[in-house]
């Protein structure tokens, strides 16, 4: 078993949370929304198909458990959300990666997709500390 | 059991093809990319949670089979496709539904994601007839 590595894109936008059963789970470094990344821990996947059955119905629960925790995030934050954004896109970085973002009326960019705008906004380092905490306990 | 309906905005964009067993299956009516809208029917649903597990990796499944079908058609038209793009997002029709898209690095939008952005071009009735053949025998 060789160790699962993230493509070095991921570093710099965003940070380790936790390793689920499957996926490595990351915390998109940008204020604008509560955003997770999910990375199935298979080496070499680009597209869905590159999972097995039963690896992807473990992805889309933890797809579904992502969604609870940016919820959550939102709720906390005193900014709920109005909806959540699922994407598998890989345009860009083509180690397969689901994104899981909460999305609001007011976020300024709704009703558009978030992928290939500029704005985004680093994460205070004690709000990013706090963020962790609370994805790794949930 | 109440006959599925879905959604009058998606008359406006995209046309019936076919129903597998959970969903909907929609070709967007958009010659720049194969692209096919998958509607679980299941009334009410608007996030992934609302639907059960066993929906759940149901419609995993017919995400993956419909990405085959995607990568297909592009074939069959001499464009293969570089990419699949797939997405729950739902901030402008919130009835549950799932995007699968055939990128190409040429197509125009590369490698920005394509919802939200105008240049949609209606498809000619004779490719949309082909179109929606090669879906149902799929």
């Amino acid at each position: 078993m060789t160790e699962f590595k993230a493509d070095a894109a991921f570093e710099a936008g965003s940070v380790f949370a936790v390793d689920w059963p499957l996926c490595q789970i990351r915390l998109q470094d940008d204020a604008r929304f509560p955003w997770l990344i999910l990375l199935p821990r298979v080496d070499g996947a680009v597209e869905l198909d590159d999972l097995t059955p039963p690896q992807r119905a473990a992805l889309m629960e933890e797809v579904v458990r992502a969604g609870a925790v940016v919820r959550a995030l939102g709720l906390a934050a005193g900014r709920p959300i109005d909806k959540l954004n699922t994407a598998a896109l890989g345009n860009v970085t083509r180690q397969l990666h689901i994104h899981v973002v909460g999305r609001r009326r007011d976020d300024g960019l709704w009703p558009d997709p978030i992928w290939g705008r500029p704005g985004a906004r680093r994460l205070f380092e004690a709000d990013r500390e706090l963020l962790l905490r609370a994805i790794r306990g949930a």
